[in-house]
């Protein structure tokens, strides 16, 4: 994993080669951005409970697991668990799994992997201390300024694609940043996925609905990296998330997603969606017990598929808001139930997903302190894979150009802030506080001249002019920079090179299946 | 500190018994706000170095100390180390602190005590792991929503008074939160210290310029507690925040202060103002290593005036902006600052202050985002004092009436992030997972119905309605919403009581002081 290295701390403008290259063709541009790079946690991750109870809601999962169970409704999954020694009723769904079955299965997922990008400098390592941020994913809008909120379409989903390509601090796509409505949705998923290989490189995730789905997306991975069938089954190289129908229910296309991804070892990240007060139970010790079991047997499940398939485990836990019923996102609650949830997929040495979210409506705030206390209790709770990193509004309902800017920006504090703080004889400066000595000041030492360029991280969107010039500037604000920012960046964006002999066959692969009519409708 | 509960999850509504009283005469409340109470940190503060590396800069701030020195700027500081047997040298300012003699006043000063107030209920914990948020200190201008940014004066000074004692979450005033300009600057402190008293029951802070308006404060709040010399010299009851004049310099008034404070016991807050690459190091350990010399200078002076005075570790380490030398605040430089001071202050056994502060000029995202990425540093770091907890905006140059609200919500949040996360067969609700089963839904259970109401946070400013009702109701975003609680707030301020007798002592005082002239103005 030479290749990504969170220790560095150059910068460069936006873009690297393209950056340059559209700066000596006359455009400026738009920011500094960080070097490529995962981050990694390096401080100890916060315990939100004492091991005992830790070990309290881990038995607590079991007991929901092998007293009450988990609905299974689909057949084939239900046969894969009888052939497997599990007791399968024959007159329903529900899977009663014995606590010891469960323990089994620990262990048996990877604590780390690498995921395979079509540009191996793209490749991610996913667990350990490695920190891997997805773009917005899966909202059904999207808003700017300018345009205001409207429906998922074809053209703004490039343009979420090219901004999420162009920004280094998002390392993968989640899935589709918005949902392109204008497409029919037998046919979406060929177009988007493919345009997730031709527009970026990337790694990516596909949507488990129905299983036709699950396998054009592994035949376009495939494609689109270039490689044998045998090559993919070695290496994770594509994700799907997987949201159990809380409480305690896996429905078919779920069960089918995993079937086929854990198939072919590809990444399957369980994401109970545990409202608490809504799907969930109303303490938050009580909504991450029910999270923990449907997570559980979703990792049992995907090891019965195929021993060490790479699980990430997924924590979405939040509240609603009691008095409408609305979900809520960035609360105290969510924090220490993302913490908490971190220190379940500890225990279990599996990666842990969490995610940047917020239900404001408005570029304000609002949106800002509630997505920064979320990466706070992600960070802390020591995340391996932020979901919805840069452009999630509205507690998902929409994705905002000017939010992806913004979460850019406040994923790059988060990176620099995990930097290692150098203690060095040089960087304790004692030959400079003695040079520059009682009342003296620091701007024109040497030691400051040969470190000012890159002291310090440079913000993409922070206002740092006096009152009187932001006056002058006509106040402006948060939001407005960043609608600058994004088209700026836009004008900037060349595709990344793709093989023509590649472009080729993933053109021909999904022309061939459109005329096949795509995939079922009836998921 | 039984009358301090933070593990109380209630809730009351703004004002208790006050808000009660407006609600009776017909006036609706701003909102729902936490019970007094001060959050304690529940989790293991986060190191951001190694405890090596914290021994090398602990160490090398020895080393500035002994061979560099600091300079001392006043006759009768310098007296009193010659007394105590430190080397002062006739002709130089530069004392030299030998580092035995700093190792030696570590331990002297307490790890932990109780700050009085006049109303006893308003004590406040400083020290181990409790938390303590101060309102706005030492803006020079302010601004709201309605009348813009303006000078400080009289009315908004005492605006800000009146919110920050009726704000629960706000436990004392580390300053004046606008400088009233309109008051002569000979009489400021008389009008601005009993103002303190009559407008508000909590633990206030007396600026050090001058010895006279240290006299006058120690006068003031002894006559505000209504108790003798002796009990205030035993009691802890005032506050001063001594800034060392960085690099390596205490001047006239901050050495006078210490004096006046240290010699009755009160508390001395040493925050060197280090912003890296102005007036320390531009390396981030280097600016830290002169903050320690710094602190520990005062340290040393404090115990020598005085040994066992309470003494504050204060950290205030930021960054400059090095394209414009404007300062900078909530980066991620600053948080790790943060941090680094309050493991040396646990190092130390000293409790520590940090600060809730941002650059923004408008309460946008930016200011939300600085601010939260300042209390995740703070809180992390083991922060017991949070200076500047709401209101501070423009790097300290405007106190924002807006922003005061918007911090209250943050520091709720905060305080409810740190409640502990209670898991016990209870919360872990079993039963109800059970009842509920696969498929089903907790709105209506036993277990959601007992709960509900207290389960969750509610915020003051996030706005979680759909986006059409959100529409509807004109897209209000939080500055707006800011401005209807802050003066709503207002409506319900009522005066606490204050004993007659103490309220004409008071008065008599502060007339007798004016008829003097006040205090110099040659500070």
């Amino acid at each position: 994993m030479g290749e990504v290295d969170a220790g560095d701390t150059g910068s460069t403008r936006s873009g690297g080669r393209r950056g340059r290259r559209a700066r000596q063709s006359g455009a400026s541009d738009a920011f500094d951005q960080l070097a490529w790079g995962q981050p990694r946690m390096i401080y100890p991750p916060v315990p939100v409970v004492s091991q005992d109870e830790l070990e309290s809601i881990h038995q607590a999962s079991l007991t929901v697991l092998e007293e009450m169970g988990v609905e299974f409704l689909n057949q084939e999954a239900k046969q894969i668990l009888k052939e497997a020694g599990v007791d399968v009723p024959s007159d329903s769904d529900r899977i009663k799994f014995d606590r010891g079955l469960v323990e089994e299965c620990l262990g048996k997922a990877p604590s780390e992997f690498t995921m395979h990008a079509r540009n191996p400098q793209r490749n991610l390592q996913i667990g350990g201390n490695w920190i891997a941020n997805c773009a917005v994913a899966s909202a059904p809008n999207c808003a700017d300024m300018d345009g205001g909120r409207r429906s998922g379409n074809q053209e703004d989903y490039r343009k979420f694609l090219k901004l999420g390509h162009m920004l280094n601090i998002v390392h993968m796509f989640g899935g589709y940043p918005v949902e392109p409505v204008d497409i029919h949705a037998s046919i979406r998923h060929l177009d988007c996925l493919s345009d997730f290989v031709t527009l970026s490189d990337k790694v990516f995730h596909a949507y488990s609905l129905g299983k036709e789905r699950n396998l054009d997306a592994l035949e376009i991975v495939r494609i689109g990296r270039g490689i044998t069938d045998a090559q993919l089954d070695a290496e994770p190289s594509l994700m799907t998330v997987i949201n159990s129908n809380s409480p305690l229910r896996l429905d078919v296309p779920m069960l089918q997603g995993i079937i086929e991804m854990a198939r072919r070892n590809q990444v399957v990240v369980l994401t109970p969606f545990t409202l608490a007060g809504a799907m969930a139970p109303v303490t938050i010790a009580g909504a991450v017990v029910q999270q923990n079991a449907e997570a559980l047997a979703g990792l049992v499940f995907t090891q019965t598929v195929r021993e060490g398939a790479p699980f990430v485990y997924g924590g979405f836990t939040s509240n609603v808001d009691m008095k409408s019923g609305a979900p809520a996102f960035g609360t105290p609650e969510a924090m220490q139930a993302a913490m908490l949830g971190g220190q379940l997929a500890r225990r279990y040495g599996l990666p842990y997903r969490s995610s940047n979210v917020c239900a404001a409506n408005a570029v304000d705030a609002q949106a800002a302190y509630e997505s920064v206390f979320s990466l706070w209790g992600a960070v802390m709770g020591g995340v391996n894979i932020v979901k919805h990193g840069a452009g999630w509004m509205e507690g998902g309902l929409h994705a905002s150009f000017e939010k992806m800017i913004l979460d850019a920006d406040l994923l790059q504090m988060v990176a620099c802030f995990l930097k290692p703080l150098e203690v060095s004889d040089d960087t304790m400066a004692l030959d400079s506080i003695r040079e520059v000595g009682p009342g003296g000041h620091y701007f024109g030492t040497a030691h400051t001249q040969a470190r000012y360029k890159s002291a310090f991280y440079s913000p993409i969107l922070s206002d740092w002019r006096n009152f009187e010039s932001w006056v002058d500037a006509g106040r402006p604000e948060a939001f407005g920079k960043a609608n600058q920012v994004f088209k700026q960046l836009l004008t900037q964006y060349e595709a990344p090179p793709l093989d023509a002999a590649i472009a080729e066959e993933l053109e021909t692969f999904v022309a061939k299946r459109k005329e096949e009519g795509g995939a079922p409708t009836d998921f």
